[in-house]
């Protein structure tokens, strides 16, 4: 199992296969196994399978094809709606309207919908996460009317694979683990750990179709802009403060 | 494997036996594999091994006694910095000072931290998430050296498990699940989704030993209050700030 976890790689092309009911509910089983805080499972997934709500839901995540190509996308939300109002009806009063109310929710949806990867991929599914979630939270939460409490927090889209890509490259583990104490990088060390990456003839390649000087370019200047990142920021804080979380 | 992962609970206490460093790395490497934003990989794990350390660190973790007592305690970080010295050494002008860009590490960190889990059970390891984290953030800054743009999120303690527990209750997946759109809770609905839990021996006693008239109210006025989620938000807000996830 541990080599299922080594090998996987992100599946963005589909098969016509459908994933049945059964499938689907025994890999959503497998996810909600997952730790979530104080055993609150404070987190909801919204299944979109409906042909014309894929195609309506596309548009909130950049018309990334993945969305209406797979015949499941699973949105998962920070929820502590179905909490409070529990609470509400027992005679308790919920003190979850507040930033980090919002992470603990937040949390306990990404690890839900990690585990629901893994044992989708267990099941010979693959998947793929579309990060424009947090981008377009305002308009996702109006799509799937997700009232005061429910944030979403990540999609995945999910499907029997229609090919087998190569597994993209990774940093060494020593880029990424510290012992003991968190070791800053000096110019030397961040040469040694990106000189594979950036040596690779994909990212060559990357960087010419773009026309950039260098790798980090690709991703400052035409990927992941400030700009966007800055608009977004206010966007996402502004759903914060709507959806109740920041009290 | 998907077996695995269904019948999985949390291990809080944990045998004699070490965590060699050959599995350690072996659990880390699948890690590694989970999804990442645009394969930015904008997250660190710091390992804590070491006796003394580990009983300086249990303090941010509200003592908690797995710290001191696993082998492995393993930090979880959001991390920008890398990312930012690499940019910045290749020509390059980072845009990650903000809270989408917060978000987004985060959600790396968090994919990773679940599938070092599950394989590290796979391996036979027990786990277990503690949620204090992001309450005592700043503490776990200074103690584990993390600089600007760097921010912890979840800890996991790790090692060969001393018992095997009964597996904890969950709700019904259609108390988690919704069709297309989000489907708001009734009474009727809370009573109903929420009947098998509240029924259960464990809960009754739990309830009984806290001095409360309801399940509900052990979360609200004992475990999860509003004042403690109010004061520590404001601690995590300013961490974002101090740390360079709010321009």
């Amino acid at each position: 199992m541990i080599d299922l976890l080594k090998n996987r790689t992100t599946i963005r092309s589909y098969s016509s296969e459908d994933v049945s009911d059964e499938l689907l509910n025994e890999v959503l089983e497998a996810g909600v196994r997952a730790s979530t805080t104080g055993n609150m499972q404070v987190y909801s997934i919204v299944v979109t399978r409906d042909n014309e709500r894929k195609k309506a839901l596309a548009p909130f995540h950049f018309n990334q094809p993945m969305v209406v190509n797979a015949p499941v996308t699973l949105t998962f939300c920070a929820d502590f709606n179905r909490f409070n109002k529990w609470c509400k009806h027992r005679n308790a009063e919920p003190g979850y309207d507040n930033f980090l109310s919002f992470m603990t929710a937040a949390i306990d949806a990404l690890l839900v919908a990690q585990t629901v990867c893994v044992a989708a991929e267990a099941k010979g599914l693959g998947i793929c996460y579309l990060g424009t979630t947090t981008y377009l939270a305002d308009k996702i939460i109006d799509f799937l009317k997700l009232p005061k409490g429910v944030v979403p927090v990540t999609t995945v889209t999910l499907g029997f694979p229609a090919d087998q890509p190569k597994q993209v490259d990774r940093l060494p583990l020593e880029a990424i683990v510290h012992q003991e104490e968190y070791t800053d990088y000096t110019k030397e060390a961040i040469d040694s750990l990106y000189k594979e990456k950036e040596s690779l003839p994909e990212n060559k390649v990357f960087v010419e179709e773009n026309g950039k000087e260098t790798l980090a370019q690709v991703f400052t200047d035409v990927r992941y802009k400030k700009a966007d990142n800055e608009h977004f920021s206010t966007v996402l804080l502004e759903v914060l403060r709507k959806q109740g979380f920041l009290n």
